[in-house]
């Protein structure tokens, strides 16, 4: 007989249910277990004199063993889960569970030593399906408008865009780095002709950082295309992409993340409101008399970019916020600027989080050296520079974490959303 | 205007194309350029005395100057290319490229120098519109099998599977590795309940190795199912996403393919052709007179690898062949055995190379720790075999390199393939 999910399991079938233990009364004449698999539970009801050789066996369950059971499913109004149980007619044991080492009220650190165990709850299992849901949308929009997919490599001979915060490795003898960002790859792709690409893979930030944000190892998604006309052109797929995905999460998880989350996905309506940073800072001051530190307002200062939350649903009724125009010495040397030195680029803010910076790039070799002679950086570029010497598109694009979207759309720490985090103290498992 | 791709440029449309200047025939009273971008390419004439301002831009353009042209789409039999033609009336250079430092005739090396530019052509760029299908049909075989696609770290605590061929670094004053694969966490996911994973990722071996075949890091691709009833299952699910993949490739690109790579995609029958590896010797031994060495024979030798593409056609009349009942000793400890010591497991051969090793895995806990000692693991695999202590459903699993199969898919060589090679010589660019 084929495995049945339990969610597909419909009272008068038989059939072959498998999943953890998730409870178990054992009473004198009576069995009462629930059984969980990826879809849901169900709940097995042994009766000992009937099933001589099931009755056997229960002494010996512990929660979460491994189960598979065969039987008939039944209506029955006194059973709580759904009104329905199964009257076995086999058990079979696959793996008997040690007691387990952790328990829902265990603390974070602690769980995450046993990560394995603590992600399989219901709740934590949804954040996952979640996430499957946002790569694939993401995937879907590039595809649609015929991006590529790239793979770049993640063992590079400079490190990315600055020495700091790379991890260095012993390469046969001479050094590598672990790539802090596709950035220079998938602009090489530009200068290859591929005029659209994206890359879902992992990035590498040796960042000695405790914030809730922050991981030295995420799974970034990247994008570039060629012959844009403006920044405006990247705003718009970035628009595109974060539409499609939370009407696609909405479709599919909006009653589960409503229940185990108590968050509403909210589908945006496109255009996403844009404004200048110095229009922010003005409706900031006015609006909650935020008032910036002087030489900090060629950024947004963490305090700002929260207050965008709050900013952006008072002005626009809306969850996003396109913030352009900050200042040069803030943003990375490849940027494209205009006549006056701003920045041809954006920051996408989500409920008060920046999860994007997109930019048009400065293809033009002449024009990309000198900006990166002024951030003293001419000498670590000097390979990437020279993919600008033999003919680019025009072209832009951005970078966000996967992981922080995910974090993002159900309202939890960075931590909880990661398969497995890795942050300066957190190596294991 | 907006753009419009060459391949969609009609007669008696006005369009603007970009692209690359594949070839200039600059002539006193008239100008030939070839245009190229990622659909196809356009022969723009120029009249001289008609466009006296594009006319003067003409003597500054070099090969592979990137430029913009509106115009007039328009018949003209004389045309070589597609009896087609743009009648140009504006041309603006978006880049002028420097003299090309590599030529078609270039070798392998030096065009991996310029790896950017050696991407333009026609058929390198098709290797990637292939390997974006490859990976899209994957995943999207997994997602429709309700697989759920996850992230591991690349950065680990203990060497994955054996301490050699792996790249070490130095993480906040401790000792980090470069995960070889995601095996023993793509694993820790059926300990966690989520049944049905897939990951595609960087893997990393520190292998001195020159063959064509290896590199020190590709794209892996990686499944892991829980409740199968036997390897069998794998291979069918193995089976499902191959021939999803080579049909997705033959409805897009056939015709490319042929054209540019000489090669024809063939869609396999199914089920695959399935010999147990002894059986596999004794034909060999039969039809080619091919006897490998005493104490060969409990693996595949090299040369009968490559025999078996003859082997499966001749025998079958197909490109695959799974082999099964391999020896022990020189199957990873983690896979299960039967009763007499045989692992559970296969290998997947096309054309003649070795594409993949998948396997029903050992998921009891005082099992897999008797193995692990065999093989003197125990100590290295101890955190790994913690994943079975509190119960982990039967489970197996395959992996296989996106770019082997690329690779095979087009019959060239694994340098061609990836975006940007790696091996022990080759971290530029």
């Amino acid at each position: 007989m084929n495995r049945t999910y339990i969610a597909n399991a419909q009272p008068g079938q038989r059939v072959r249910i498998s999943g953890f233990l998730e409870n178990i009364r054992n009473k004198r004449s009576m069995a009462f277990l629930v059984l969980r698999d990826i879809t849901g539970k169900m709940q097995i009801t042994v009766v000992k004199d009937e099933n001589p050789e099931i009755a056997g066996k229960i002494d010996i369950l512990t929660l979460d063993t491994v189960v598979t059971i065969t039987g008939e499913v039944v209506t029955n109004p006194h059973v709580k889960l759904n009104g329905v149980e199964i009257l076995p007619e086999s058990l079979c044991i696959e793996s008997v569970a040690d007691a387990l080492p952790i328990q829902d009220d265990s603390g974070i650190d602690h769980k995450m030593d046993y990560r394995w165990i603590d992600l399989r709850s219901e709740r934590n299992q949804l954040i996952f399906k979640v996430q499957t849901c946002i790569a694939q949308s993401f995937r879907q929009t590039m595809l649609s408008e015929n991006f590529l997919e790239i793979h770049t490599p993640k063992l590079i001979n400079t490190a990315s865009e600055s020495g700091s915060d790379v991890f260095a490795l012993d390469y046969f003898g001479g050094q590598a780095y672990l790539a802090q960002s596709p950035q220079f790859y998938k602009q090489m792709a530009m200068a290859s002709g591929f005029e659209r690409v994206f890359e879902c893979g992992p990035v590498f930030r040796a960042e000695k950082s405790y914030t809730n944000r922050h991981a030295t190892e995420f799974t970034g998604f990247d994008i570039e295309m060629s012959y844009i006309d403006s920044y405006h052109d990247v705003m718009l797929m970035q628009e595109k992409m974060m539409h499609g995905m939370l009407s696609f999460i909405n479709k599919k998880y909006c009653v589960e993340i409503k229940r185990l989350f108590n968050v509403d996905i909210t589908v945006p309506q496109t255009p996403f409101p844009v404004m200048k940073l110095e229009d922010v800072y003005d409706e900031l001051n006015t609006r909650y008399g935020y008032v910036a530190l002087d030489g900090e307002q060629s950024d947004l200062t963490t305090e700002a970019e929260q207050l965008c939350e709050r900013l952006a649903r008072d002005i626009f009724n809306h969850e996003f916020l396109f913030v352009t125009h900050y200042g040069a010495e803030k943003r990375a040397f490849y940027h494209m600027r205009d006549e006056n030195g701003i920045p041809l680029g954006y920051d996408l803010i989500w409920k008060g989080v920046e999860i994007t910076t997109g930019a048009q790039r400065e293809h033009r070799y002449g024009q990309l050296e000198k900006q990166a002679q002024e951030k003293g950086l001419s000498a670590d570029v000097e390979h990437y520079l020279e993919f600008f010497k033999y003919g680019c598109p025009p072209h832009g694009g951005f970078g966000m974490g996967l992981d922080r979207i995910t974090m993002l759309a159900l309202n939890i720490a960075i931590k909880e959303v990661m398969f497995l985090f890795r942050g300066p103290n957190r190596l294991t498992p």
